[in-house]
């Protein structure tokens, strides 16, 4: 059952305000059996008050046991199956640099690598070379010129950046030119489809000009090409839920994925107080706001268990500046859990805590994993959350008469 | 999946008798976030005494968010997916009035309107025409003639009444006629297939005609017409259960549904205790027991968050009449919730209840809302219920070998 045959065709408007408020990696796990987890360690006055009127449960991100990437973490929150909608690597590449991808472009991610004389690569990654000498390089690139063709090249960090053709008829089923070994010629870009095979041609083409443009260059002397991805085709949150919806992110990436289902980003935010100011600034001109705090996975990912607690503790303090706003509905969450024991993404439930006048409230008195298993909501797939958000907000009419 | 593709093959019968006692609306929510619901105040001490010996969960009508219509909320209880399986709105509308459609009838909501000189639509609801006053009207159209095709025409309530087409070739694929507009003609029926437009044709020789009979009404001088809907093609309880189904309902609705999945459609009870009567009558003669409490619904639109509470006390009183039979499987759960404070039908999960001497008992010791998402039946959607019903009454085989 795809959620936006039922939400396309109920949605209704009001005057109604949604928060998400998506602590990224936001679940854990405890460093003994017997321990507790960074959110259950915390000091959470403000989440256990909106604990005890609201309702929890157990989000799973895609499926029981999946680990998932930024993209499918988040798809699944804004309610888009994230098995049937993928973000190839190239796109998502792409958006995590906050290039805004049109229909029909084609987006690739590209490593520097080093050839010897006779073509072979000795190194995949061009002795990892530091992100100061390869954005040169990178920009290097951008005078490479094909007919017909509007080429974009931008650097990401070491040895990566991104390519995208933009011109009529491209499609994205090539074939990646990266052998995935060292001590043979990268491979030739291969076209699967009509569209496929233009682009190859093209690829092919910029490959060439590439070759001499780096000749010169002792570790960086050509590149790969890999993950050749389309933009998603995504239908927006205007048309699959009727709200004029806006992104309150710091980080590229999550701007670029809330673009990518025509989210509004809003305001220029460094920190989460100044999120907070754009948030109260967008309020009027908005009926949903996703609110994305980066620290609560990225201490996760460096293993910092106290960092990731403290990182907690300063999201339960921006709460109440949240809450004067009034939402009708409040939601906390994450799109995934980044448990520091683990150093990186895992499958883990996500405690999940929603808040509205009507939620039916569970009479749970905290909010962490192990309270958030024992919630109302139950253990729900990640992508049902938008409807219960929707409906929470009384914004979905009745299904059937 | 499909459920009934796995009932269907697995179903055995035996002399179980399966009761599935339907408290229409059944869910509520509190009045605060501190207080209690309706199910939750009510004293239950015989629903008490059966959580004691049975399993309970919280039953997901349709999806996380979606509110059901009664038709959606009963297939769902029956089994039947109500996204998959849709009742269109004519035949809802028949259905609701107790009209048996027959395989290959078309059946449309009417409105009777008001027609100016030009033939422009005055007023869409023919000045709110009161019962008394359309009846009659809508029996003169039972004048109508048109060859080959058998005309039904039933009033329903003030400007509503029903049209019923029985002929060969006959399909619903057939556009309204209702412009949802005043001041502009009404819409020629227009049909999008073969069969649509053999309907089309009918329905504009019978407006045709129903503006001769109509013409010297002051306020109903014409109708619109919308919803062609066939009858949905529902597989029988016989079929996919094995089971012969009653169903002991008051109100015409929940006998047509009930008659839509092949159930037999036994007295004509009009209190609860009259319908345990016929409960009793039949017993001998069926496999299978839907027994439907309305009023736990209707006090719920009301918003009558007491009266609500005093239904789920009758209710509960009349429980050691039903237990006095010993039936083999006792369910007692709701189509959808109906919290008064929201005078309507919700999303919220229903509490449900299954006793069964093979039950696994969850050893909760009260059944409301909030014992209910602690049950050992979990968070379900409401189409697996009759899988587990057929189980406890050990009616279905093993799957595989």
């Amino acid at each position: 059952m795809n959620v936006h045959d039922l939400t396309r065709e109920l949605h209704v408007k009001n005057d109604s305000k949604i928060v998400l408020l998506v602590a990224d990696g936001l679940g854990g796990l405890p460093r003994t059996s017997e321990g507790m987890t960074e959110l259950e360690t915390a000091r959470r006055p403000n989440l256990d008050r909106l604990a005890r009127r609201g309702i929890q449960g157990a989000s799973i991100p895609v499926a029981p046991g999946i680990s998932p990437g930024s993209g499918p973490g988040h798809l699944g929150l804004f309610g888009y199956d994230p098995i049937r909608y993928r973000i190839g690597r190239g796109a998502l590449e792409a958006t995590g640099i906050g290039f805004p991808l049109g229909p029909g472009d084609v987006a690739i991610r590209c490593n520097f690598c080093t050839l010897d004389e006779a073509g072979r690569i000795v190194d995949r990654r061009a002795g990892r070379i530091t992100t100061e000498e390869s954005g040169p390089l990178a920009a290097r690139l951008r005078d490479v010129r094909i007919p017909g063709i509007e080429i974009f090249v931008e650097p990401v960090k070491e040895h990566r950046f991104v390519v995208v053709f933009r011109g009529p008829g491209l499609g994205d089923a090539v074939r990646d030119t990266d052998p995935q070994a060292t001590g043979v010629r990268p491979l030739e870009p291969v076209g699967e489809d009509d569209a496929g095979r233009r682009t190859a041609e093209v690829a092919r083409a910029f490959l060439a000009q590439a070759r001499d443009l780096l000749r010169s260059e002792p570790k960086a002397n050509f590149h790969t090409m890999r993950g050749f991805a389309s933009k998603p085709d995504l239908p927006s949150f205007e048309d699959v839920y009727g709200l004029r919806a806006a992104a309150i992110a710091v980080y590229p990436m999550y701007k670029g994925l809330a673009h990518l289902v025509g989210m509004r980003i809003v305001g220029s935010a460094r920190t989460l107080d100044e999120q907070i100011d754009t948030l109260a600034q967008s309020w009027n001109d908005h009926d949903f706001f996703f609110l994305h705090f980066k620290y609560t996975d990225s201490t996760g990912e460096d293993g910092d268990f106290d960092a990731k607690v403290r990182r907690i503790e300063e999201l339960d303090g921006a709460m109440p500046r949240i809450l004067r706003l009034a939402p009708t509905v409040l939601i906390v969450t994450g799109d995934h859990s980044t448990p520091s024991f683990l150093k990186g993404h895992s499958w883990h439930p996500v405690p999940t805590l929603l808040v509205s006048d009507c939620c039916r409230p569970d009479r749970l008195m905290e909010f962490h994993e192990a309270t958030c298993i024992r919630g109302g909501l139950g253990h729900f797939e990640a992508k049902h959350l938008m409807t219960l958000a929707l409906a929470n907000a009384g914004r979905l009419g009745k299904f059937g008469a």
